[in-house]
Formats: structure tokens, C-alpha cells, sequence
């Protein structure tokens, strides 16, 4: 009995959540499914675009980058810093943007600083496959992650190489959502599931006390905010392949 | 009213909270008292040593260290790689290794990792004091740091970078124990607080799901994580000064 339980566990995919882009070059992500998680918000807007029809999602960490492709592939520039648009840029940075009838059929090249950077580590350490997740696609990413079943990395964007909690209590409704089908010893991902399980109740008011929350309600964006801790509003599965997010 | 609060807030030093060595770089440390926190055992060892009258514990990384200066201070020399003494040296990592018979007076050499590795960076960052915390000197850590007065930087070992839990929890301990003297804006501090208040009244079982447990119990340590984990049995504060750790 024993035996069998230790076989059937040796024979789950592992699943390993990553805290900062600072820590990931501790961990193997070849042959590994990679999700970048950046709640506040980049990756709640990848969803967002995605779901209401954009063709891709180009994510650059450069504001001249990100006005070079805009140009080249006569695409809607985005990107924030501080609250306001970045001069040069069409848009900014929040999922509210990218209704349907503005988004639709139209490629976004989208500046973000954490959730681009470790989007490239991930590339360069021989991540097999790239996806974004975020709560508006919550299922969208446990679905296929089940359904893949090779090993997990959950990688946390963080603030500034800074844990951050909103990332991690992503991280953890995903492990509440898929733990049985994966081997996980790993102590960040024992931490997030507990805060998560911890705080799924009153996930609105808990995040109010993360010092992103503090930096983002300062420019008035609570809307967003709520929007993006809401699950399954734009549930589909960002993949990124030949430098852009899209649908598969 | 308000501004009496703020002014308040502004006045009080600030605390971190620090999950991983690899982390440490984006603090700023200077003038800031850092606890340097490695549970599972050595800061739990170095307090018990002192504890029971060690004139001082040496802390060092290498083997090779470790017996050059044994053997030039004709010190106790101690450290273990996987649950066994390290060839060369005499004693283990074990904090019942150290009781007052045996250690009264004497000097120990400590081979520890994770955690010295991190008490060298926080002295090269400029740190105004470093010193040691773990469950049995809990009281005397926090009652340094409020009687101090000064920023606080709460550096967690981990396990060659990676986060670990305990380390954590402890962090959790001294936040839980003295927030209302500091300023706290800091996602890792809220987070360890929020899982130290979880499993405070479960330690014991909640710790035995940690990775690091895993590795320690394989050896038969289960006596040593318990004690480790158990408040204030090594009320010290062991404070280091010219290459080693003493009480004041």
C-alpha cells in the first residue's frame, strides 16, 4: 500500500512556485511549464485584451521598444508610470481599457517591467511553454495545467524583485485548485496555499493592506484593483510563442 | 486627528522583513539592526551555547575555516552535512550538544551555510549591529529591538536561497510581538505574520510539512526541530563583535 502511494506520487509532476524573478535562477524550469503571475496588473490585462479579441499581446520592458513595434506593426502602444501614461504611448495600463469594441482583431504591445522580465528569464532557462495567469483567468490556467501534466513553475513577477503578496495568493488558489495532481515540496508553495485558504474570504479587503495596493489606490485605480482579484471574468489561456501572447 | 497618527507613524523606526540572502540586496540595511534567523539550527544552537555559558561562538562557512581556527583558539570545532560531523571536525549542529558541562567557558567554532553567508552580507551592507534570533531567544530578540528603537531588518537564512517556513515563522513571532513600535510596510512582513498567528498554537505539527523538516528528520532529528521551535528555553542575545558572537 505504502509502495503504491510512494510510486503514484513518484510519477506526479512536480510543482514549484517561484516568489521573485531574483530567485528563480534557484530552480530547473527546462521541461517545465512556466506561469507569469503579475495580478496588479499586467497579466489580469494580457487576459482581459485576449478575452475581448485582441489578435496578440506583445509585452516589452522598454518604453522605446515599445514605441518602435507600436510603429512597425501599427499596433496600440501601452504603458504607465506612476498612475499617468507614459509620453509616447497610447494607453495605459489598465484592463478597463481594452473593452471589446476598442481591443478587438488589434495587436497590444504592452510595457510591463516585472512581469516582462521574468517572462525572458523563463525563456532563457529553457521553460518548455510560457502562459500568464492572473484571477480573471484562474480556471483557464488550472485547466490546462492539469491537462498538460508536465511540471509546473508558478512565477511570482513580484515588485522590484520584492515579494509581493497579491502575486502569491495567486500562486496559491491555483495549488488549492490542482495540488492533487502534482508532487509539491516546496515550502513557498505551502506558504501561498495557506494565505490564500486564509484569506479567499475576503481576498477585497485583505489586499487593501499590501503595500502595492497602497502604491496603485494612491492614483485612484480601486476599480481595477477589484476587477483584478476577481476570478474567471476573462477566462482564457495567454501562450507565448514567437514573442507575442495569444490565444491558442 | 490624522495628522497626529501620520506624524506618529513617522516617527517610528521601520521594520523588514527578508525571505532569502538572495534578497537582501534590495534593502537597505545601513543603520539598521539585522537579526539573522536560521531556526533549524544553527542561530537555535548558537543561543543555547551561549546560553549555557560558551565565552563565544565563531561562525564560519568552510570546513577548512572552521578547523584553522579551532585549532589556533584550541576551540570546540562543530558542523554536519547530512545529519553526520563533518570529518575534521568534533562536534554536530545539535543544540543538546551544547549543555553547561560540557560548554561553560569555552569557545565553539560553528560551521553553518545559510545562515553566516547572510551575516556576512548584512556587515559588508553596513549593518549599525547584527545578531542571532530563533524560538528560544525570542523574548530577548524583541526586547533588543524595542529598547533600541532603531530600523529593523528581520534576514531569514533559508535553504541555499530558497525560502523556507521556518525562518518565516519566527520573523512572524518577533512581528506578532512588536509591531506597535515600528513602522511596517512590507509585504513579506505581513505575510509572515499572517502564517505565524495560522500555526502558532500548531507549530509542532504545522512544521512537519515543511521541506526542511523533511531533509533533518530523515537523520532521527525530531528531539532537536522540537526544541528549536520551543520560545524562550535559551533566553539570551547573542550580538556580534569582532568576528564572533558573545552576550553583551
Amino acid at each position: 500500500m505504502l509502495y503504491a502511494i510512494f510510486a503514484a506520487m513518484q510519477n506526479k509532476p512536480s510543482l514549484y512556485t517561484i516568489l521573485s524573478p531574483g530567485l528563480l535562477n534557484l530552480y530547473d524550469v527546462s521541461d517545465s511549464i512556466v506561469v507569469i503571475i503579475d495580478v496588479f496588473r499586467a497579466t489580469s490585462t494580457i487576459a482581459t485584451a485576449l478575452y475581448n479579441g485582441a489578435e496578440k499581446v506583445i509585452p516589452v520592458s522598454g518604453v522605446e521598444d515599445c514605441i518602435a513595434i507600436g510603429s512597425k506593426l501599427n499596433a496600440i502602444t501601452a504603458g504607465e508610470r506612476d498612475g499617468k501614461v507614459i509620453e509616447g504611448l497610447q494607453h495605459g495600463n489598465s484592463p478597463a481599457e481594452y473593452y471589446r469594441e476598442f481591443i478587438e482583431g488589434k495587436t497590444l504591445v504592452l510595457t510591463t517591467t516585472n512581469g516582462t522580465k521574468l517572462l525572458h528569464m523563463a525563456l532563457e532557462n529553457g521553460a518548455s511553454e510560457v502562459i500568464t495567469g492572473s484571477f480573471p483567468n484562474l480556471s483557464a490556467v488550472c485547466g490546462h495545467l492539469v491537462q498538460q501534466g508536465k511540471n509546473v513553475i508558478l512565477g511570482c513577477s513580484a515588485w522590484k524583485n520584492r515579494f509581493n503578496m497579491e502575486d502569491t495568493l495567486f500562486a496559491g488558489a491555483v495549488i488549492e485548485s490542482i495540488k492533487e495532481h502534482f508532487t509539491i515540496q516546496c515550502d513557498s508553495s505551502l506558504m501561498a496555499e495557506d494565505m490564500y485558504h486564509l484569506h479567499k474570504r475576503d481576498l477585497y479587503s485583505f489586499v487593501q493592506r499590501t503595500s502595492h495596493w497602497h502604491r496603485l489606490a494612491a492614483y485612484g485605480l480601486e476599480k481595477d484593483l477589484q476587477y483584478c482579484i476577481t476570478a474567471d471574468v476573462a477566462n482564457v489561456l495567454p501562450v507565448y510563442k514567437d514573442g507575442a501572447l495569444a490565444l491558442q
